[in-house]
């Protein structure tokens, strides 16, 4: 059966996270339910990062198999046709081999997330930005970031029930910079790695926004991974602000 | 009575516009529902731009006559904490004299229209871009808006229940450019003019579409000006791509 990559583009607010629950939505279903409608069964299909509930994603990618030979833009046309009116759309597909794989063929995920640093809530960007009141420093933040790269054992920043086989995890990237938008000053996390732990990205943000404060000082964030133990992790942010925003593949079949 | 002016952001697709009406929900309302938490009787309120239903505001600007002195900070504080959970946020709070008027005072509007130029649908920016699916060339447009540029007798780009005076106005800018976001390739129109008439904007951008997409050129649009005929132009767009973005007053209470 002919195998479809695509690109998918959503908000994550109205749905329980990426993968498929008996009694919720999630992304998952509306594009499995959206491929159903293309054909007799429904295929199954595997994404490269299985996003929380509230979480969105800029460039989610995944795979399926169909049952018959599309052209790739028809695909995902009809597709798009068929989430309407949910806020997920099909923004790029590719045929790829029988061995290509959304989550194994991955050498990289990349993440954004947004902080809106201001006292006013979020109007415009309501549910899609962290709003924290707090002044923040960006300098001690960024301080404390570097602590967080490179190869380590990420205990302290991953859920409880995270299933990994191993909390060690290289990081590649944990830049920080602040954006002043139109729609208010913005903190924008850039986060890069092969791969992520479960809520390693929200319990980085939550415990540097500490830092930030000045309730912890940089130094307590390594204090923290070295402790390797959850309990020292900072408060985990929630889920609105954060981005799935690229997967990186050896032989990108969107080039 | 002493008078505060501020400056609001809002998400307009939950209102039927600025203005107080009947039967449907107003940003207009809201605001002043807001401040009638503070005091025995809600005070009215007038502001700089009256934005249609599905119009957002960066940057609204509006002012009111209150019961007593307030710090402006506290009165920004109390006004947020009453518009919740509504998308309206009071961003910036001044005490201003007795003869300052959001409305008459203003000598410039600035808005900003944000056009998606792709294939798939929006999904993390729905309701806040017009999606447009035909590749629009930019230059012919920029062409086209220059001969709009100017004082012009503009009939032909104001709606037929436009209720001001006169149709003449000045636009001293009307920008174009292309803008890769994380959430797909834009267009951004940048309007600036000391007043504008009702539907004036959406009324460039959906006749600027036309000469984008290769169905007017440039030229047809300095005729349909010229026309002075409502008749001459190109369609209205949508509305959820335009944004109040900004109000200049000669001297800033917010500065």
């Amino acid at each position: 059966m002919p195998r479809y990559a695509f690109k998918i583009e959503y908000d994550g607010a109205p749905f329980a996270g990426w993968q498929r629950q008996k009694e919720h939505p999630s992304v998952q279903q509306a594009v499995e339910d959206a491929l159903g409608r293309l054909q007799l069964k429904a295929p199954g299909i595997a994404a490269a990062g299985r996003t929380d509930a509230g979480v969105h994603a800029l460039s989610q990618v995944a795979h399926a198999d169909m049952e018959r030979d599309w052209d790739p833009f028809r695909l995902s046309e009809a597709l798009n046709y068929h989430l309407k009116p949910l806020p997920v759309a099909i923004t790029a597909m590719a045929r790829v081999g029988d061995d290509w794989h959304a989550r194994f063929s991955a050498t990289e995920r990349r993440y954004l997330f947004r902080l809106l640093n201001r006292r006013a809530p979020a109007a415009l960007s309501a549910g899609k930005v962290w709003q924290v009141s707090a002044p923040l420093e960006v300098a001690p933040m960024q301080e404390a970031a570097r602590f967080l790269l490179g190869r380590h054992d990420f205990t302290t920043f991953r859920a409880s029930e995270c299933q990994a086989d191993s909390p060690v995890r290289t990081l590649d990237q944990l830049d920080l910079e602040r954006v002043q938008t139109p729609l208010g000053p913005e903190i924008h996390f850039h986060v890069r790695a092969r791969s992520f732990l479960h809520n390693q990205v929200r319990s980085f943000v939550g415990t540097l926004e500490r830092v930030g404060a000045g309730a912890w000082a940089p130094e307590d964030v390594r204090d923290a991974l070295e402790a390797r133990d959850r309990a020292a992790c900072g408060p985990v942010c929630p889920p609105q602000g954060l981005y799935l925003a690229g997967v990186t593949y050896p032989d990108d079949p969107f080039a």
